[in-house]
C-alpha cells in the first residue's frame, strides 16, 4: 500500500499527529489553497473546524480525498451538495463535546435561575440588594437536539432534578419527535437547543417559536447560530416574550462588535466555547489518529455521518 | 390552658400566621423593645434573622419565653451564655435552604469552571474572545460543615460528577473528623463553607488554611461570614493563593460600600441570598406553624438546636 497523503486543513495550534509518522505523509492546506490541494489527498483532516473552505473547494474537478473528518460535532461547515453526492465518507467528533456542553448549559441555567449576572452588576456598584431566586429542581426543560450532547444536557438537567423532555427528528423511547415540539417549549421554563443545522432546523427559532414559549422562559443555544432568527430572538426579548436567553453560537462568528445582540436585554452571549474545556485540541486530535487506525486497517470507521440526514444517526 | 403569647422579633414581610388565631396572643417587637417584651412571652419567633437583639435582651432579669424559634438555619446570633444555661428549647429552620443552597454552590462552581463572569465583562466590551475553560466532573471539592446543607452539597456536587469529601466535627460513616481538614482542603478544587459559627469555628478559614489551598482552588463561603478572616482571603486573593472565592455571607451585614471586599481580584461578592428562592419565607412561616402546633400539643419538637455546640445534631 503507497503512503496515505493526509491534508489538514489547517488552524492554530496544528494537530497532535506525530503517531502518524512513517504512515502518513501529512500536507498542509490553508482556505485559499484547498481546492489546489484537494485532488492530492486520500483524507482529509478539517482542523480548522471554524472554516467554509470545504465547502466552497469541493465542487471542483479532479479527483477528492476517499475520507473527510472534522474536528466539530456539527457538519453542515463541510457538507455540499457534491460531497453529499459523493462517495466519499464523513466522520465528525462526536463525544468529545457532549459533556463539557452539558456542564456549560447548567451553568448558563444555574446562573440564570441565580440572577448570577445581576448580583456581579451589582458588585460592580457595590450594591447590597438581596433578591429572591429561583429554585431549578422542579423546573422544565426541553433540549431540542437527541444526539449525544442533546442526551448528555438532558442527563445533566435531569440530575439537578430539572424535569427534563427531548426532542429529535425521529421519536423513539424517551424521544420526543417534532410533532411535540410546540407543546413541550410552550410550558417549558428552559428551552434549550442542542440540533445539528440542516434544511429542516435552519431558522426553527423564530418569532412564532419565541411566542409560544413561556414569559418566564429562557432559551439557550449552543447548536449553531443559524438554527435561531437572531433578529425574531432579538425582538421577543425586547417585547419581554421570554425572561432572558444566552447564546453561544452566532450566525456570524465571530460575532461584529456592531452586532445589536451584545446588548440586547437579558441576553447573554459566549463565544462559542461551551465545549471547549481545557485539553479539548488534544482530545480532537487523539480521536482523529484513533480513527485513521482504524481506516488504515480497512476496520470500519466510527462516527460516520449520514451525509443526507446531515448528522451522525444515533440509538 | 391560658392562652399562649407568642413574641415576634419582626421583619418585613410579617410571617404569616392566619392559622393561629385564637390560639395564640401574637405580639410584636423591634429591636428596641424585645428586652422589655420578653419577660411577657411563652414562646419568641426570631422572624427577622438577620438580628442580633436576642443575644442583647436576653441576659436580663425576669421570666423568658420557654422556647424560641430562628427561622434560619444559623443559630449564632440567638445564643448567648445566659440562654444556653437556661432551660429554654431553642429550635431552627433545619431543612427549608438546603436544596436552594446546594444548587447556588453549584451555579457558583460552574460559573468559575465556566469563567462566566469574564465572559460577561467580555460581552459589556463586545469582545469576542474565546477561551479554554474547566470540566467540573472529576474535580474534587471539599464540604466543611457536615449538617443538611453541607450533605445537600454534597449530594448536588456529586450529581455533577465532583467527587466530594464532607468534614464535620464528628468523624461518622461518610463524614471525616477535623483531623482530615486540612489533608482534604489542601488537594480540593473546591472548598465549601457551609458550618455553623461557633466558638470552634469562627475564623477557621484564615491565613494558614488559605496557604494551604492549591493555586487553582476557589473558596465559596454559604456559612456564616465570621468563619472567615475577611482580610486573610482578601490577601489570599490578591497574592494569587488561590485562584478565586465567593462569599454570600460577611462578618458585617449589608457589606458596607467601603469596605475593600466589593473588588477584591477574583472575589464574587452576593448578598446572603443563596438559600432565598421564591417562596421561601412562606416555606419558613408554615414550618413554624407546624412546630408550634407540635408544642401546643405537647408533642416533641423537631429541629431542636444543641445549644452547648451551637446546632441541631444530624445523623
Amino acid at each position: 500500500m503507497s503512503e496515505v497523503t493526509l491534508l489538514v486543513l489547517d488552524a492554530e495550534p496544528p494537530p497532535r499527529l506525530g503517531r502518524l509518522t512513517g504512515r502518513a505523509r501529512v500536507i498542509h492546506a490553508d482556505e485559499a489553497s484547498l481546492a489546489k490541494q484537494l485532488p492530492d489527498a486520500d483524507v482529509l483532516l478539517v482542523w480548522d473546524f471554524t472554516s467554509h473552505a470545504v465547502r466552497r473547494a469541493w465542487p471542483g474537478d479532479g479527483p477528492r480525498p476517499r475520507w473527510v473528518h472534522t474536528a466539530s460535532a456539527g457538519v453542515d461547515h463541510v457538507l455540499c451538495p457534491e460531497l453529499v453526492a459523493s462517495d466519499t465518507v464523513v466522520t465528525n467528533a462526536r463525544g468529545i463535546f457532549d459533556q463539557p456542553i452539558a456542564e456549560y448549559v447548567a451553568a448558563l441555567v444555574l446562573a440564570m435561575a441565580k440572577d448570577l449576572p445581576r448580583t456581579w452588576d451589582l458588585q460592580r456598584e457595590r450594591e447590597w440588594h438581596h433578591r429572591e431566586t429561583q429554585r431549578v429542581a422542579g423546573t422544565r426543560a426541553c433540549v431540542v437536539g437527541s444526539g449525544p450532547i442533546g442526551r448528555a444536557i438532558e442527563r445533566t438537567l435531569k440530575a439537578l432534578g430539572v424535569r427534563t423532555a427531548l426532542v429529535g427528528r425521529t421519536p423513539r423511547t424517551g424521544i420526543h419527535g417534532p410533532e411535540d415540539l410546540d407543546r413541550l417549549i410552550a410550558r417549558a421554563d428552559w428551552v434549550v437547543c442542542a440540533a445539528p443545522l440542516t434544511d429542516e432546523t435552519r431558522g426553527m427559532f423564530d418569532e412564532r417559536r419565541f411566542g409560544v414559549m413561556q414569559p418566564s422562559a429562557r432559551f439557550i443555544n449552543v447548536g449553531r447560530g443559524a438554527l435561531v432568527v437572531e433578529k425574531d430572538l432579538a425582538q421577543a426579548l425586547s417585547k419581554r416574550w421570554l425572561a432572558g436567553a444566552a447564546l453561544d453560537v452566532f450566525e456570524h462568528e465571530p460575532l461584529p462588535p456592531d452586532s445589536p445582540l451584545w446588548d440586547a436585554p437579558g441576553l447573554l452571549v459566549s463565544p462559542h466555547m461551551s465545549g471547549d474545556t481545557v485539553g479539548w485540541r488534544d482530545d480532537l486530535g487523539a480521536q482523529f489518529v484513533e480513527l485513521f487506525e482504524r481506516w488504515e486497517a480497512g476496520r470500519p470507521l466510527l462516527n460516520v455521518v449520514d451525509k443526507k440526514r446531515g448528522y451522525v444517526p444515533g440509538r
